[in-house]
C-alpha cells in the first residue's frame, strides 16, 4: 500500500517543516517537499494540519484480570480506541501472580494482544523474587524483545514488591540492559491508612485519595531512585502524579542521575474533588492509583513536562464498567482501580497543553512519542517522521474539536473522566503500519492487524 | 552540699549573663550576681570561664553486647568518661532482641546501669512487632519514664525493623506521646552491596564506607520522615552524617513537619580518609555506621547546627579494643560497629564551633544539651542553668587546652577517634546533681552516684 | 506601683509553668508559685490564663508622610491600640528623603513619638547614600540606641536604595554592629509593571498585585541575602509574603546563615481576592506592599515559622482613611500603601497559629516577641517573663473570643483588614511598664507614658 | 565540490547510526548506507570513527578591543583554531561603547569578521539604553539576522547594565523575538570586593577569584532570570561557572521557564588552584571572568549538563599574551580578563565527558552544536547532520590522542589554560561549507572563507 501525506508541517521532537510524507508498506520511505507519488497512491491532504508521529501511550491495561474481574477493553477494542484517539503503540503490562513463572504470564498475555488492531508490547512485571525469576529476565531479553520490568511498591498481600526484590531485580536489570519502572506508592502505609479510615468507618470513595496522600507517593519515588541511584541503573517513575514525587525527580535530575518520569493525561488536567461528588458511581469511576491530586500537582507536572524532568504522557488505560465498579459500594477498598483514557490523551494533552502555550508543537510529539521511542529503544522506529520509520503517523487538525463523551467514544466501560471536556486539536487521519485506520471520525481498525514490538536492550539514552 | 560558682559567665541556650551560680543538694537554687553563700559552702572560682548546664550525650551504648562481643565501656566507666568531659547525663539504649520482651530487655539494661556514676536514661528499640510489643510500649511510657523508642533501618537478618514495624510502632509512639527516633540507613542496600564487596574480593576495612553510601541513609531518612508525615507524628533522626541526609531533614522541617536531627562529633570533624589507612588496626578503630563521611558533608553538618535543621549532638559512644576489632580482620563486615567519644564530645563541638565564629556560646549549649533536654522532655531540669534545675553544671574555660588521646583518657577501649587533636575550651569543674565529680582533671566520679531520669510523655515541645 | 498575676500559666519562648509574677515599679522582681505579695498590691486573677511577654510589633509606620499624606494613627493612638491587643513595644521607622539628614529625620521622628503610651524604638532608613550618611549611622549607632537600618529596594524615582547603596550601607552596619533590613521587592520591575498597566488601561487596585507578583519580591530578597553573604553581615527580610521569598530565605539559612524573616499577620491570613472585590473603596483598603497573595503562600508563612525560617511577626500598620485612599481612584499607583493591624496581631496569629495546632504557645511567645527581642538585642529586657524583665506582660484568655470591627477598634482610620473575623484568644489584662493598660475591654492608655528603648549594638544572637 | 565521507558512525543529538554522508557545494546532500558517490568525489574513509555535526562555540571573543588591548587572536586566526578543533561556527559579540550606537558598532565588528576562514554570528551587547537603542535593536533583528542580545551585569563604571537597561531591553527582546543573554556577576559587589582588596594590599592574581565569589554570580543568574520571569522572556546565561549559579538556573527550569544555561570547557576541568601558584604569569594567564571555581563545582556543571539544565559548552575564547596579561603585574583588576580554548573546546568535553561515561556520544553532540542550533535558530542548517543541512561536518576519532600545548596550537597569544592535557578523541577531519579545512593535522584554513550566518527571530524552541 502506497500513501502520500501532501501538504502538511511535518512535527518532529526536534523541529517543524513543510513537507510531503511517502509511505510504502509499513515504512515511511520519503519526506520532502513537493513529493512525486505513484499514481495509484492513496492522497491524504493534510494542508493546514501537522504530521506528526503516532502516539506511545507507555501505560496500559487492556484485558487486564485485577482485583478479581477483567477490564472492559481488550487488546482489540483498546487498541482500536488509541488508533481513533492517534495512538498507534501501546506499552501494556505482563503482571505475573506471585510465584508464577514470569516467561509463562509472558506468553498467556502474548496470546491475549494477537488480537490487536495497533502495536503493541510488553513491560513485565516482577512480583516476587526467586532464582526463576532471575532466569526468566535474562530469556525475556534475550529472545522476546522485552527491555522492562515493573515494580508496585503498593498493593501490600498481593504484588508488592518488597526492597529485597527491588535490589534484586533492578541488579540484574542493570546486567541485562534493561530499565527497571516503578508504581511508587509506599504499600505498608497505604495499607495502614486504608485500615485506619474503614475502622472509623469511612468507607466511600472519598476515602481513597485521602487513603494515598502525595507524601505516600513520593516516599516511594524517592526510594526507587535511591536505589537506582546506588546501583548505578536508570529508573523509570510511572503515573507520576504530585509535586512532592516530581520533586525527588527532579532533585535526582539535577544531580545527573538517568531518572524518567511519566504523567497521566488524567492526571493533567482532573482534580480530587471528583471523589467527593455525591454522585457515587461517578466517585468510583474516578478510582485509580494514585488518585487525581489537588489542583496545584496540575500546575507542577505541566512545568516538569516543560522544564524536561517528566518525559512522557500516557494513560494507565484499564477500564471498568459501573457494575465492576460497584463492588466497592461499601469499602473503597475493594473498588477496581482503574479509569480509560487510551482515545484521549492525544487531544487532552495539546488541548491543555499545546493550546495554552505551555508546550510547542515538538515538545508535544517529544512527550507522546519521541521521548517514550527513546527510553524504551524502539526509536527511531517509532516516534519519528523520518524515512526508515515506521508508517504510524497522525495527521492533527489543531482547529478541530471534539467534545469527549463515554456515549461516543470506541472504548468500553461506558466511562469517560473526561466526559463533557471539549478538546481543541484532533486526529484526523490516523495512519498504523502504512494503514489508514482512523479518517474523519471513521475507525477502520483491524483486529489481529497489531504487531508485537521487540524491544532491544542497552537502549542508547540511558546509557 | 552546698556549692557556689563564683564569677563566672552563665550560659543558657537564650543568653549569656554574669551571675553566680548556688547550688543546694541536687539542685540550684539561687543565680544572680553577687549572691551570698553559707560559710561552709564549697566555693568553685568561675571568673573568666562559662558555666554552662552539664552536656547530654543523647546516643551512647555502653555495656553493649554487640555483634558477639561486649563493649570496653561499661556504665561506669562511661559514665564517669563523660563527666570529665563535662557531660551529666547519657542517653543510651535499651535494644531487645527480636522476640524478645521489651520489658525484660528493659529491666536488663536498667540493672546494667545501676552502678553508672552520672545520669542515664533509655531509648528503648522496637526491633520486631507483636501485640505484646504494643503492650510493652504502653507500660513503658506509663510506668517507666521512657518517652522514646529506636528503630534500626539498617541490620538485615538482625534487628532492622520493616516498613511495617516502623508504621505501627509510630504509630503507637503517637497515641502515647512519645517520639520515634531512628537510625537511617536502608539495611536492604547496605547487606546488598557488602555481598557484592565480598564477593569481589574486597574485604578490607576500606570496603566498610563503600557498603554505607550517602543515599543509604538519605534514603532511609527520607523514608521515617515520610512515614513520620503521613501520621502525623514528631521523629527524630539519630547520627546524621551526610549532607544528602540533612537535606530530607531540611525540606521536611521547611515544610513545617516536627522533625529533629542528631550529629555526632566525630562526623562533625573526621572525614572518610581514616578508612584508607594503611594501618589497618587503625581504620578498623574507625569503623561505625553510618561511617565517616567525606570533607564536604562536615561543612553541610555544622550548617545544619547553624541554620537550625540539627539539633542535638551526640556520640555514639561504643567502644571496642583493637582485640575486638580484629574479629573483623578477614571480612570487614564483622568488625564490631562502634566508636567513642562521650569524654571529648565537649570540647571538640566548642573547638570546631565556637572557636571557629560557627556558633555562639548560647548556641553551643543549645546543641550540647538544651535541645535535647526539651525533645526528650527533660527540660528544665535538664539544659539550663536556672533556680529548681538539677545542679549538673560544667565550668568551662575557653582558653583551657587539652591533646586528645587514648593513652590520657578515662574511657575504655584504648582507641580515640580525635587522637592527637588539641582542642581549645576545656571542663576545669564539672558537678553531677550537685556534687563535684571532675575538678581540674581529676575525675571524683563515684560508682552507683548516677540517677535514672523519667522521662514524662506528651513534652512540649513536639505537641 | 506593685502587681501581682496570680494562678496564670508563665509562657516564655522556652517553655511554660505555673507561676505567679509579682512586678515593681515597671520590672518583674518575682516569678513563682504561690508568691507573696504586700498587701497594697494589685492582684489580677490569671486563673486558666496565659502569662506572656508583652507582644513587640517589628514593624509600623505611626504618623507616617507617605504619598502625599499622614497616616491616620499618631504614636499615641497606634501605640495605644498596640496596648489594647496585647502589643507593648512597636518598632518604627525613621524614613528620611533622600539627601535628608538622618540624624535630622531621626530627631523628627523622635519627636513625634513622645506621644507614645506604649514603648517604642526605632529602624532607621538608608534611603540615599554619602559621606554624611555613613557618618550618621554611627552617631545613631553609638549614641541613640540604635541597632537596626532598613532599606527600600522598591519605591524608585523615591526612596528606593540601588546595590551601591545596600553594599555601602550593609558593609557600614556590619562594623557598626548594626542589623541591617530590607523591604525586598525590584522596584524597577514594579515600575515596569506599573507602567505597562496604566499603558493599558489597568487603572484600578485589581492591577496591584499584577504590578508586584511573588518574584518580584523574591529577587529582591535572594539579592539582599546575597549581599549579605558576601559582606558576612547579618540581615533581616521585612515582611515576608510569598513562597518564593521564604524559600530564599530557607535556602540560605540551610547553609549556616543568619537570615532572618519577618511575616505579616495580614499576610498570614487574607488573600488577593480582597483585590478583585466590586467594592473599590474596600479593595482600596487592602492596597499594601507587598500586597495579599494567592491562599497557597499562607501555609507556606505558616510552615516558615513553624520550622524556624520566619522569626518574627508583625503588621506593618500604616493605616490610611478612605479619603486618603480614594487618592489613587483613578491610578492604582497613588493609593497610599498600608493597612492596619497592630491592636490585632497577637489575637489572628495565636487564633490561627496555636488554635489550629499550628504553633504550640511557646511557639506564639517566640514569634510575637522573643525572637524580636533577641534580633534586635532588647532581650531579655523584652520578650521574657523573668526577674528583672520589663514589667510588660499580658495576660491571655485562650478562650475568650472577639470579633474584629473597624466600629469597635482602637485605631484609627476607619478600616481593618480583619474585618468580620471572629478570634479565639484575646488579652484580658495588659502591663505596660508595670502599668495596667488594658483591662478586660477596657483601655487606660496615657499620652506620654511609653518610653523610647535603646538597643545596643552587636546583638548576641546574630553575632 | 563534492565529498564522501565513508564508513562512519553519523551521531546526532537524536541517534547515532551507521551511515556515509555525501557533500555537495556547502551542503549535505545524501546521508545513508552504502551510497554511491560521483568518480571525482573526496572521499574520507571515517571508519571507526563518528561523523558529527561540527561544533559551535557559542562564546568567542576576536580581535576584541578590551581593557585598553586587544586579543591575540583575530577573526582569522580565531576561526581557524576553532577549525582545527572541529568547531566550524564561532558566536562572536559586538560589544558597543557606552552612548556609541548598536549598529555602528556592529559594522565594525562585521568588517573585521569579514577575514574569518569559519562561519561566524553574532550576539550584540547592550551596554546602555536610549530609544536610539531600542530602534537599532529592532533593526538589528529585522535587517541582519541577529537575534540575542548581551547584557553584562558586571564591569561597573564600563559596560555593566543596571536594572532598568535589563528591564527595558529585556522587554524589548521579547517583542523582536530575540533572546537575551546575561554575563551574571553583580557589578557593584565585585566592585566592592576589589576595591576592598586593593586597600588592604591584596594586589596579585590570586585576589582575582576573591573578588568574585560564586555567590555574586548566583545573586545576577537568579536576578536576571527573574525579570526573564517576570516579562515572560527566554533567558540564556552564558559561562554559568558555579554550583550556586546552576542551582538558579535548575530552580527556574523545574517551574517550566525557559532559562538555558552555558558551561565553558574550562571551568568544566579547571580549579581555581591555577590562582595560587607562585609563577605570577601563569596565574595571571588564568584570570578570566568568572574565574575557575573550586573542584566541586566541575562536578555540578557535569551534573547540569546531564540533567539538561545546562545546555551548551563554549570558551569565551579571548586571548592575550603574557605582556598584555603584565599590565596587571601590579593590580589584579588591570589584567585583561580572558583565556582561550576555542581549539580545544570538542576534545576536551569529549575526553573528560564522554571518555568517563558522563556523556553519550549523542550528549555531546547536543551540548556542543545541537542545543546551540536551536536555541540560537540556526537549526537544522547547524548542528544536525541530515540533507540539506550545511557540511560543516567533524570526523572524530575516539582514540585518537593529542597534548594540548600553547607550543603546538594553532590559536595565538602563546598560552592555554589546557597546556600538558592529554586528550583521547580528536577531529582527524573537518569540513567547513563542504571544504576540508583540516586533515589529520594539517590545518587548510582560508582566510575569508567563512559566512556570516543570519539567524532569524522567534526561535521555535524558545518560543
Amino acid at each position: 500500500m502506497t500513501t502520500i501525506i501532501r501538504g502538511g508541517t511535518v512535527v518532529n521532537a526536534d523541529r517543524a517543516f513543510r513537507a510531503d510524507v511517502l509511505c510504502f508498506g509499513d515504512k515511511i520511505v520519503a519526506v520532502g517537499e513537493g513529493l512525486e507519488a505513484p499514481p495509484h497512491a492513496t492522497v491524504i491532504d493534510a494542508s493546514g494540519q501537522y504530521v506528526m508521529p503516532g502516539g506511545i501511550d507507555t501505560h496500559t491495561h487492556m484485558q487486564l484480570p485485577f482485583m478479581g474481574t477483567v477490564t472492559a477493553d481488550d487488546f482489540f477494542t483498546g487498541t482500536a480506541a488509541g488508533l481513533a484517539g492517534g495512538t498507534t503503540t501501546i506499552m501494556d503490562f505482563v503482571i505475573p501472580d506471585p510465584k508464577q513463572s514470569l516467561l509463562e504470564a509472558y506468553h498467556t498475555w502474548r496470546g491475549w494482544a494477537k488480537k490487536s488492531a495497533g502495536d503493541y508490547t510488553f513491560h513485565v512485571a516482577v512480583t516476587w523474587w526467586a532464582d526463576s525469576v532471575h532466569a526468566d529476565m535474562g530469556t525475556l531479553v534475550r529472545d522476546h524483545g522485552v527491555n522492562s520490568f515493573k515494580h508496585f511498591m503498593a498493593y501490600k498481600n498481593a504484588i508488592m514488591a518488597d526492597d529485597e526484590t527491588l535490589v534484586k531485580s533492578f541488579t540484574r536489570a542493570l546486567e541485562l540492559g534493561a530499565i527497571p519502572t516503578v508504581h511508587a506508592e509506599n504499600g505498608e502505609l497505604v495499607f495502614q491508612l486504608q485500615q485506619d479510615l474503614l475502622r472509623k468507618g469511612i468507607t466511600g470513595p472519598s476515602a481513597h485519595p485521602l487513603s494515598r496522600p502525595p507524601e505516600v507517593e513520593a516516599e516511594a519515588a524517592n526510594r526507587a531512585i535511591a536505589i537506582a541511584n546506588v546501583l548505578g541503573t536508570p529508573v523509570y517513575i510511572v503515573h507520576v502524579s504530585c509535586a512532592e514525587s516530581l520533586d525527588a525527580i527532579t532533585r535526582a535530575r539535577a544531580k545527573g542521575q538517568r531518572v524518567y518520569g511519566e504523567a497521566l493525561a488524567g492526571h493533567l488536567v482532573i482534580d480530587d474533588s471528583v471523589y467527593y461528588s455525591s454522585d457515587l458511581e461517578f466517585a468510583r469511576g474516578h478510582v485509580m492509583s494514585p488518585p487525581f491530586r489537588g489542583k496545584h500537582h496540575q500546575a507542577a507536572l505541566w512545568q516538569g513536562l516543560q522544564g524536561g524532568n517528566l518525559h512522557t504522557t500516557a494513560t494507565d488505560h484499564c477500564t471498568f464498567c459501573a457494575e465492576q465498579k460497584a463492588a466497592g459500594a461499601d469499602n473503597f477498598t475493594k473498588i477496581p482501580n482503574g479509569c480509560g483514557g487510551v482515545e484521549d490523551r492525544m487531544s487532552v494533552v495539546w488541548d491543555a497543553g499545546v493550546g495554552t502555550g505551555k508546550l510547542t508543537p515538538s515538545e508535544f510529539v517529544r512527550v507522546t512519542s519521541t521521548n517514550a521511542a527513546q527510553i524504551f529503544n524502539m526509536y527511531p522506529r517509532k516516534g519519528l517522521i523520518a524515512v526508515g520509520a515506521d508508517a504510524d503517523i497522525v495527521v492533527w487538525d489543531p482547529q478541530g474539536t471534539r467534545t469527549i463523551s463515554a456515549k461516543t467514544q470506541f472504548a468500553k466501560g461506558g466511562f469517560n473522566v473526561f466526559e463533557g471536556r471539549t478538546v481543541q486539536g484532533i486526529p484526523t487521519t490516523t495512519l498504523s503500519a502504512g494503514n489508514v485506520v482512523f479518517s474523519k471520525g471513521e475507525l477502520r481498525a483491524v483486529e489481529g492487524a497489531g504487531r508485537h514490538i521487540d524491544r532491544p536492550a542497552f537502549a542508547p539514552v540511558t546509557a
